[in-house]
């Protein structure tokens, strides 16, 4: 479908029919923005959505492709998305995690939503596929992002594989295997001295500068489309347990962005008929280091005050997230909570999943689950119910939050005496 | 389907009927045996394949899960694997790769067949997780494994989520991502003071000892049903092309294994009718510190001479291939070649294939790219015809390779001036 830019020309964004302010409602043509030019709220996509033909769409979504654009119906994306050269990431796998639930007592049914699967092994390939349809409509040939060092890497990838430059922004001090996949991609990559909240300031400077002109940034300018990427999320979740809603979700929380489009995401299944309409409970994870959200929702506040992050969970080491205030609104409004862990917590979460499931999370899957198991023995959660956990990225990108406590059992030499002596036999 | 073992117990390995030597051809009952008691000849899957009704052999393939399991009537898995814990791999993108066909000069369509998207992120979750199913059939509780890391990591998770105890062992000098990897998943991980090749050997010797009674071993005494773990790469490849041979495939070589059951998953494709009959080349990929099968090829010899591996890609360190002769007969008898290339050319091509493609190539993927060029240079590889190929692992776990030239373009202080003295506006 084809709408018209506030600059005059015909865009092609599939179901994406407007901007939409999410503060005052305000209705802006699809563009290039990210603030209201009334009241300055974030800006989101109005969509007109297929909502006359529940099993239509449905058999149209199962009878596509194995990636998020099965869900194009519901996407800021062109009808004819994935003839494009694109990094098809999702359709990750939803694990149902019989052992973990075994040692956690979650007898409802407890799944691992593992976005460690996506092609540069977080769900940042989500997002960013959404960004480059963006970017393409509107003739953007630089993407460019602020980054914690997932979405580095996803920047690149998905730059190099749509044939456009890249030029990514970093904080200096992030882990190895992150900087060097942000950068093998042969995009340029700049390391700033200072935290991603000042990463961040310095892109919305450049933004506004000569020097990034007709740069795409995704999660600046690009934001809204961006944003929708994280909603398939929800809808994999719910086709993966059979159309279903789950009861509770946990999720964790950088700028919010992510918990607040999963939501959505949910409510857009609920009003298109894809599933039935029953209660969920959305949970958001911090890291201790890092839990300016799980603070206020403590305290009863319904404003963020901003932290200095100092957590091993960097890729959630977002000191002032944007979507905060959102993520206690829905928090509170579904009966959910947010909670955070210590650095300590997050490193045995990681290996209680690796050892019960086979799936090795980075800091940030630890942080999930490590909230998982305070709000069960709090009873915030209620393990009789069907429980979705987020792991949001892969654990070989922050090997040194398990390096310490993960090498061999033994060192020998080849030979039996060797092997009996180490006691293993 | 039902077989009886042996011992005289009945099992369920599904189409598998036998074990059959592949040099004298003898049948022996399915068990956890590797070679043939007549001759020593190794001993492969024999199956009973549906080959009545490809049409509807097809349509039961498309109509299973987005993993390897779809193929379990081609497998030696009980027909409900799907329902067991397991890792669930393979389904991997076949990326129809038009900057890298451009780059290289390719015409006839160049795809890149991308298993770092498996669960462990090489292509070994394939292979291991059909030794899981032999390994639950003949009763063992430890999985063990010889490996160069990317199968320890494989290993380790494909038991945690199976429930079953794991001790695997490795060369003490691997990857620090491949180590960490292998030990988080909570199993016995073992360092050998040698080569692969010494703990290969190790291996052999305590599956003989009281000490590994009762062990699964997934390459040695599992290895028949293991190894038909990699017909399922042919399978996805001819199923992604639309149930149609490629021309060419390009395959590295470790012990060989990998591209002998590619060969044989193609011949059962055709055998079953899956595909039409027509003549494909088979082209193997050594790195030049480890070429015996490469050397072989050069010199017409038949035999395979062992040599001390010295390169980076550790994955393809096997001095001494079991299936080496093997492959030398695979790529004569299609009109094929092996072919090797230097750590610097596995390098430039890791790098070629991430700015191109989008896709980090672990060193094993750089070997196969730079092969792929050098054959097209040659005129071995005809670029008008379509060619495959493989990328068996990510980049991520051999960080090394490339670290020491993929880094910032710049480290700047957060503001414009900074930016502009850096010179990327």
């Amino acid at each position: 479908m084809s709408v018209l830019t506030a600059s005059g020309t015909s865009i092609d964004l599939g179901p994406a029919a407007a901007l939409s302010c999410r503060e005052c409602g305000q209705r802006t043509a699809l563009g290039p923005v990210f603030a209201c030019t009334s009241c300055f709220g974030p800006l989101e996509i109005a969509y007109d959505l297929p909502v006359s033909d529940p099993e239509g769409l449905r058999r149209r979504i199962e009878a596509g492709p194995a990636n998020i654009w099965r869900y194009a119906p519901l996407l800021p994306v062109p009808a004819d998305v994935a003839d494009k050269p694109n990094m098809n990431p999702g359709w990750t796998p939803l694990v149902k995690a019989d052992r973990l639930a075994a040692e956690l007592g979650v007898t409802g049914g407890l799944y691992v939503k593992d976005d460690s699967a996506n092609p540069t092994h977080s769900f940042k390939d989500r997002v960013v596929a959404n960004a480059v349809e963006a970017a393409r409509a509107f003739g953007f040939t630089t993407l460019s992002c602020s980054s914690t060092g997932n979405l580095a890497g996803a920047v690149g990838a998905a730059a190099a594989r749509a044939g456009l430059r890249s030029c990514v922004f970093i904080p200096h001090d992030l882990e190895q295997g992150k900087v060097v996949m942000a950068a093998v991609y042969g995009g340029d990559l700049v390391a700033i001295e200072g935290t991603y909240d000042d990463v961040n300031r310095f892109c919305s400077e450049l933004i506004g500068d000569p020097a990034g002109e007709g740069w795409g940034f995704v999660n600046v300018n690009l934001r809204p489309y961006y944003a929708e990427g994280s909603k398939t999320l929800a809808y994999e979740i719910c086709e993966q347990l059979g159309w279903r809603l789950p009861d509770q979700l946990v999720i964790p929380i950088a700028s919010g962005s992510q918990l607040t489009k999963i939501d959505k995401g949910l409510k857009e299944l609920i009003a298109t008929g894809l599933v039935e309409d029953r209660p969920y409970r959305i949970f958001g994870a911090q890291a201790e280091g890092c839990s300016p959200v799980s603070q206020a929702f403590k305290a009863g506040h319904d404003v963020v005050r901003p932290v200095r992050p100092d957590t091993i969970a960097k890729s959630l080491a977002i000191g002032n997230p944007a979507d905060g205030p959102y993520v206690l609104d829905i928090a509170r409004r579904t009966g959910g909570a947010v909670e955070d862990v210590t650095d300590e917590q997050v490193v045995d979460s990681i290996k209680l999943l690796a050892r019960t499931e086979g799936i090795f999370a980075e800091t940030a899957g630890g942080v999930t689950l490590g909230v998982t198991r305070k709000l069960i023995a709090s009873g915030a959660l209620d393990p009789s119910l069907t429980t979705v956990v987020l792991n949001t990225g892969d654990g070989l990108k922050t090997l040194d939050a398990v390096a310490p406590t993960s090498g061999p059992s033994a060192v020998i030499r080849p030979n039996l005496d060797s092997f009996r002596e180490a006691g293993l036999a």
